[in-house]
Order: C-alpha cells, then structure tokens, then sequence
C-alpha cells in the first residue's frame, strides 16, 4: 500500500521505519530535514509539505504531532490534508490530543468523504522501535477493520474503544489513572519506609494485598524494588514527567469542557508541575517520589 | 491451646470462632454481653474483664477492638492486661491503630517479658468468617513464627513485615494506596464514560495498561462492570466509607507523625470525609464514584 | 468622540450606555439583534458587521466579548477588525480572557499600527450599571494616558497594570485569590459552626485577626451574617459559580503555560465544578458554603 | 491578686512578666529551672510541681503549654491542678489545643468546682512582651468578666467566644483560614509575577480588591512589599511554619471529630508539611511562597 506519514519525531519515525519494513511504499513529511532524509535513506520518498503528501497517489495517511495545535494545522484550512487530499484516503492521527478536537478534525474529514480515526498510541519509544505499541481507536467499526492491518505493521496491541475521539478518551482516562496511581504509591511507599519498613517488603505486601497496581508491581518508583524499573537506573529512560504534565493536562482540560471534577487528577497535575520546575522535567514520571523522600533530597 | 480473645464485634467474632473449630480452649471478654454469650454456646469460657482473663492460664491473647484509645485502655494501667497477665504469655493485637500507639504498647509488653505481635488484617467480615484474612504482622522473627499456627487458624496469608509496630506501618500504606487508588479509577471512569466511552470498554483498556489496579480489575466501582463487586449490588457489603476514611484518618495521622507530606492522601480522606457527610458512611467505599456520576446524584 | 463598541451583552451595554451619557456617539455591533435595538433607542447607531463597523471613522473602539475564541475571532482574521480598521484607530478590549491571548492579539494590532489595551473590569453588572467599575488596564503608559477618559465615563478606578497583557494577569491573579479566599472562609466558618460558636461572633473575630479578607468582612459567605451579602439573600445576584470557574478555569490555564503550579487554586477550581456540576452554577459563588454545611443540603 | 503560673516557655515568661508588672504576687513552675530563676530573679516564687503550686493559697491559675498533651497532663490525674487546688480557684489555659481536650479539662475542672476558662492567644512573642495580645477565650460570661482584668494585664483585645472550648475553636478556625490565605497569596503573587507584573503594583491591586487580606495587605510573603514584613527581612522572626503546621493539624483533627470535610485545608496542612521537611519549619510561614518561586529555588 502506499502510506503517507507526517510527523517523524522520536516516535513517528520508528513507526514509519516499521511500515516500511512491512513492505508499504511510503511518502513522508517532517520539519526537520535531517529526519527526513533519514527516512529517505531507509527507503522512503521526501515530500515538500503537507498539501504535496496529500495530493501524491497515497492510499492512507498516518499522522504523529506533538500536540492539538500541530493538528489542527496540518489538517485543517485551505492547505490542510482534508482539502488537498482525495476523497476516500484514510485517515488517522495517532498523536495524543484532547478528544473535542480529535472529533472536531474528525468531523471536517467526514465531510470530505475522508474516513478518520484516532488511534492514540501507549509504549514509548521502545514500543515505537519494537512495533509493540498499543493502539487505542476511535471510529466506526468498519474504518477500524479496514485499518487494523496497517497498525498492526507498528504495534501489537490494537483496541477498538468505540466512536470517533474514543481513542482519545481511552488514553487520556488511562493516564489520568496512571498518574493519581504512581503518586498513589509514591506516598505508600515513603510513608512506610519513613515508618520502619523495608521497601521490598512493603511493595510485596502491596503487590499481593488491594493496593496491587502497574505503578506498584511493574513500575515501582521505589530504587532496588525492581530491577527493571526506570528508578533502579536513576530514572533515566521511561515516560517522562513532562510527558505525564501534558497528559494530566489534557485530561483536566477534558474534564473542563465535560463539566466533571478530576479532584485528585487536578492535584496530581500540579505536583508534576511543581516536580518540572524543580528541573526534573526530562526524568521519569516515577520520580515524582522524590518530592517525598527526605532522604533523596540531598 | 488456652487463648483468651478480647473484643467480639464484627469482626472479632468469627476470628473467635475459628480458633474453636481448631481445637483451641477460648476464654472470651467483650463489653457487648449478647457477643459473650454467643461465644459461650459455641464453646468459649466467659471472662469478667480483661484483667479477670488475663489472670486465667491463658498461653496467648488476641484483641481485636475499635482504635487506638481502646487498645491503650485494655492493654496499660494497673487494670491492664500487661500488668496483670503472667510473663511470658503471648500478647497478639489484631486491631487496627497508628503505627506509633502499637509501638508504645509493643514496649510496655516487653518490659513486663511478654512477647508482643501487632496483626491487624484485611479481608472483611466475610474473610474473618471463612477464615481466609490476611495478616500483616509486626514483631520478631521468634515471636512471628511461635504466633504463625495460632493465626493460621483464622487467616490464610500470614506476612512478617519486619519489627514491631510493622504490621500497622503495612496496613496503613495499604489503604492510604487503595483510598487513593478507588478515586483515581473513580475519576478515570467518570470523565470517560462522561465523554462518551461504554464503561465495559474502558474497564477493559484500563485492566490491560498501565491504569491496572485492584481498583479497577477487581473490585470496580462503575455499577454494572463487574457483576460480583459492591457496585453492582447497590455498594452494599464490602469495605464501608466509614472504615476507609478511618485508616485514612490513621495515615494521614501517622504521616503528621513521621512529618511525611501526603498530598492526595490526604485530599482522599476529605473526599470521602464529605461523601460521608452526606450520610453514605455505611455504603461500600467505592461508591465516592457517586460524587462524580452526575446521572447517580439524581 | 466616536467609539465603537462590540458585544452588547450583561456588562457590555450598560457601559455603552455609559459613554452615550457621557456624550460620546456610538456605534455598536452584536449578534443580537434585540441588544443592538436596545441601544440605538438610546442613541447608538447599528453596525452590520465588526468589519462594518470597523470602517467608519471610529477613533477607539471597545469590545465586550465572553472569550478568548470569540476575541479571537472577532480581531483577527482578514475580516477582522484588524484588518478592516484604519492604523492609529486605538482598541480596548475589556473582555476577560488568558494574559497569553490578549499579548497574541496586542501584537497583531500593533503591527497593524493599532495602539491596543487590554482592559478587564471587576464589580459585576451593578459596577457596570452605574459606571463603578474597576478597569485593569494593560498596555504603554501613553495609551494608558490617552484611553483614560473614555474608561473614566465606564468605571471609577482605572489602574494601570503595566505592559500589553497585564490587565489580564492583574485580574487572574486576583481571581485566583478570591476564589480560594471564598473556600477559605466557607471552611473557618463551616468547622467553627459545627463546633459550636455562634457565625456572628465568630466573622467578628476573623474580621479583626489575621483571617480578616474581603470574603469574610465584606462578603461572608454564612447566611444572616452581613445583611447585604448575597447568603443574606439566598445566594442571589452577586458573581456567579460559573463566572468563578471560568476564572479559575483562566488562572489554571495561564498557570500552566507559565510552568507555575497553583496547588490551592487547581483544587478550588474542581470544588466549584463540583457544585457546579450539582445544578449551582447560576448561585453567587459564596454559595460554595453549602458544600460544608450539613444543616443546608437537606 | 496571687496568681499562678506554669509554663515559662517564649510565650508564657513575657506574659508572666506582665503579670508582675501590673502588681500581681506571683508563683510559678515550669520544667526548666533557668526559666522559674529567670521569673524569680523578677520577683516572682518558684513552686517545685504543678501539685505544690497548686496547694498554695492562689486565687487563679494561668497556664501556657505546647500542647494537649501537656495540659492533660498538668490539670489532670491524681496528681494534677484541679485535683490539688481549692475549689474555687479560676484555671484559664492559654495553650492552642483542640476544642474537645479542652471541653474534656474545663468538664473536670467544673466537676471539682473550679472554673475554667480556655484563652489561647494570638500576636506571638511580640505581643506577649509588649501586653498587646489577643485573647479568644471560652467559658462562662461571669468567668469571663471575673477573669477580664487579669487577662488585660497580658493582653489588648480580650473577646468572649462563647461557652467553654469556644476560645480554642476561634483560633483554630481563624488560623486555618490563616493558612489558606497566605498559600492564596503566595500563588497570586508567583503566577502573577511570574506572567510579568511588578510585585508592588500586584499587591496594591490585590490590597483594594476583591482578593484583598492580611496576608497581602499587612504580611505579604512577597520581599520588598511590605518593609516591615518577615518577607523583607529573610523569613525571620514573625510566626514559624512549623507552628503553623501544628495549628493546621489542630484544625484538621477538630474537622475530623466534627465530621467535616476541609478540603483547602488539608491540603494546605500537607504543603507547609512538605515546606518544613525540605528544612524551613523554623522560617515565618509566609516563606511557603518559596515553594512557587522558581528564583527563590536556586
């Protein structure tokens, strides 16, 4: 099939590479030069811009921007994917945004003759490289089951989570989670250690009892608690806490527009933030910790 | 074995009632004298007061009371248990207190040569019944393994977490992640089905990402998801508002102590402080999803 | 003068009608075409559009517009008044919006030769009414100076807040303030209640240590205390739960685009969203009290 | 009058110095015996306990504790005041404790026929040397005009708050919305200042708005706002974050018993919690500002 991509930052671009290597015909766009040539180099074609990608003969097209604003613009307006493109190219924006918008650009497509869908993507970068992301899809049903083969060129997991901006709802309802979660155990985990106990012990008690979670038994943010985990190597690596600030941020925005309160989110929120200024932003989520060990304050 | 049991509520009851059924003598105190008698024609011997039990030639005690206040009450002063139970007998505390009270005890004990166990549990009236509780004791590895049969008989995961007043320490990070955990999947569920997720859907995302949690995979508190949680029976049964915002009340108090912030520890307990106060203090904890449900506050 | 004067709604025409008073002519523009007649009966004359009436030979022209969007909407743009007014026209925008748009919409004025300030107002529709408002003006001392006396003919105290965009961020921050003030003295007041002390005497020593506020001395929140706050009066009048979030909803937003964290205001916001979400967005905000006092949810 | 006095602490040996210079006989106790020679050196009699100060022919006792502890400690038992003094003798507390110990000790207090007045203070040690402070008391009206004269020895502004633990709620209350406040301004200022106002021309603003309090008008955390503030002179002197704290955690254990949720509250107690274990309990508790300021964190 011939795929268009646009967006080949430290995740698109391994995504790309993986449609590649499922033998697609690519054309791509960046900003930034260097990454496209790379790609090129790998087998792609270069276009000049957005409108040029679109009004190549692709048959699809996969988007991955750093936020709405980038969205927004590369799809909307009279240069925008939607009016240059053919009516019947699909569509699907695997960037993270809020889910007003993502239906918003949807709408827009539709109105185009263009099938959309959003497919938001969990796993990182190295589930980027390893094509194992997951994928979590608004849409109908039959624009998913059209779609599923080409994401499953880049990921493993691939969620139908209903209509259009479900995809959206589905990652940022998660991450909400995930980030009360992690400060969740970030203060069991101080507060038991502060009181006498051994932090092994204490997140295997967690890992067997109610307080069993991800943040606990796969990511504990406690050192030496697991190996693998990003705190056991100084939290290098991993899901950034301004990655996490943005999530949170998106999900409090959701919130807004949807008139519900997000108490413990809106909090959370604000101690990422407050861990960010301190310049902690590029560390792993899971040192937010720090904010209450004592101890790693020094 | 000869055991006295101090306090035959709720929970005290059963646990009593096991250690019958395994052969033990049972020598019983509790102010409620209907919870005496019951324990009687099951084959207990009444005590006068817990000074009266304690002169009886009890090898082992077990309590389990309401707080703090009680425990300090029976176990201190000249009437207490310590002064008036022979040395060397085992002194087991299944109540649930502040880390700092149960070591205060743990030390008067010693000090009159009787070992001493804080073992408070979890698994609800139903686990005390089936004799399936978790125990998380505190203590000496001597002192654990001699009391390890005895609980056995009324739990079926007993865990050594280190010295004493450990037991307690366990137990309250536990909850201070669950009180916490429950809001997060609370939040998460709510601005999701909000925007206009299917709840079965979202529950589904969530049990296979990084939102995981007990909270949410076994015990959710969206009516409907799981048709064996308190939720989807009205939040009856289950593990009471009340109770949760009691051991939110211990952490935060222990916390204070250990001069440990708890930022959404604390936030939780207000939650459900205000839930409460609307007077849902008897319904299944999980029902604080009830301050978010716009369509519940009908 | 001839000032023209967007958006005619709660605020906006009772300030138009204070600079026809003051004997300036008018031209107005809104959507509604009911507000427009209601001025041009007191002496305006209608403009068919924002461009229309960016083209006639106004010298200033003031805008009264809900939000950013709409500013947004309204200035920029190549039917924009941006674009459509002659250079040197000076623009007043007294709409309450983020710092971050109103700098956005500054600069694109200003590279069109356009002086422009940003001039948010507090003192509600009574303030309005009787030309008592407070303006917060951003922009050069000297368009400061020269937009002085129209403003004079709206309010009674024009402050200079400093560069393009200060305005905004005098009247957030103030907001922000306020709204967590409010909580502040619904929470004193509510727990001093419940312990036992009369509202009256209680306000009265707040208002004369170191709690002493605005929101307690001049706006209590606790019915029968002030006989002229809106509690006095079932909440009625005043500044509206939902005008509170928006602010907050602003301050949260600028807090977050400036990297700040704002602990107390993020959690004000969500307990007004959850009182709004409650059915009482259209109460004065004082009214958050009943989120706290047991005797007013029956 | 012979009065007596126990506890000669920051805060009790200026107000005991008071009490001699208005001409009072006075004997005081206090575990320090630097302190009582300090009081002797005065003119003032030591006594060797509280029990012996207590069986001497005092007409009215004063007593000015850490906490509740203490004051159980010192009024009850079989060797305590009111079990040792004259029916008869007036006990007024000054210690800040929670309302329900000290409803607890002035029910004892009655039962043995002493009255009993609760009188915490406010305006630090300042105030306390120079006889300028403010008395909230509880009690009686005719033990309050009994005990007026004696207390304006020490004090300015002496206020009846109603029946007994009256005095302690007023201050509890007062300092919580204390708290709040000064976190309110703190974010005022930082955001604001952070999105490019002048502090001085924010605070005036803020001072003759609707945000206007003592925190901003009187004590502004902001240096250089206020000359005279603690802020301008590095966080020395004024009142300590860490007794802020403990005034916090008063409040939220009152609001706890009282079964009432305060959400700002709370959340506040847990960020001057994280402010002091970074190491500044011992700073004025406006520096909790520090925690928003990205300069001050260098």
């Amino acid at each position: 099939m011939h795929i268009g991509f646009l967006g080949l930052g430290n995740m698109g671009a391994p995504m790309a590479r993986n449609l590649l290597k499922a033998g697609h015909r690519l054309s791509v766009f960046d900003l930034s030069e260097a990454a496209v040539a790379a790609l090129v180099e790998a087998g792609a074609t270069a276009a000049a811009s957005p409108a040029a990608l679109a009004r190549t003969d692709v048959e699809l097209i996969v988007s991955m921007l750093p936020a709405a604003a980038q969205v927004k613009g590369v799809y909307l307006g009279a240069d925008g994917l939607i009016a240059q493109v053919r009516p019947g190219v699909m569509l699907i924006d695997s960037s993270t945004i809020d889910p007003l918008s993502a239906r918003e650009v949807t709408a827009a497509a539709r109105a185009h003759d263009n099938p959309m869908l959003d497919a938001p993507v969990s796993g990182g970068t190295g589930g980027a490289a390893a094509g194992t992301l997951t994928f979590m899809v608004g849409g109908t049903a039959e624009d998913f089951e059209r779609a599923r083969p080409v994401l499953a060129a880049m990921g493993r997991n691939i969620v139908h989570c209903g209509p259009a901006g479900n995809g959206q709802v589905a990652k940022v309802a998660n991450n909400l989670l995930l980030g009360i979660s992690m400060i969740g155990v970030a203060e069991a985990m101080s507060l038991g250690v502060a009181l006498g106990m051994d932090p092994q012990v204490l997140a295997g008690i967690l890992n067997t009892s109610s307080g069993r979670c991800w943040s606990s038994d796969t990511y504990n943010p406690f050192p030496g608690v697991l190996e693998n985990a990003p705190a056991s190597r100084g939290y290098s690596g991993g899901f950034g806490t301004d990655l996490m600030l943005k999530d949170l941020g998106l999900a409090s925005e959701a919130a807004r527009q949807a008139r519900q309160p997000v108490f413990l989110g809106a909090l959370a929120q604000q101690l990422y933030q407050a861990f960010s200024a301190q310049g902690n932003g590029a560390l792993d989520f899971s040192a937010i910790i720090n904010l209450y060990r004592k101890d790693a304050q020094a």
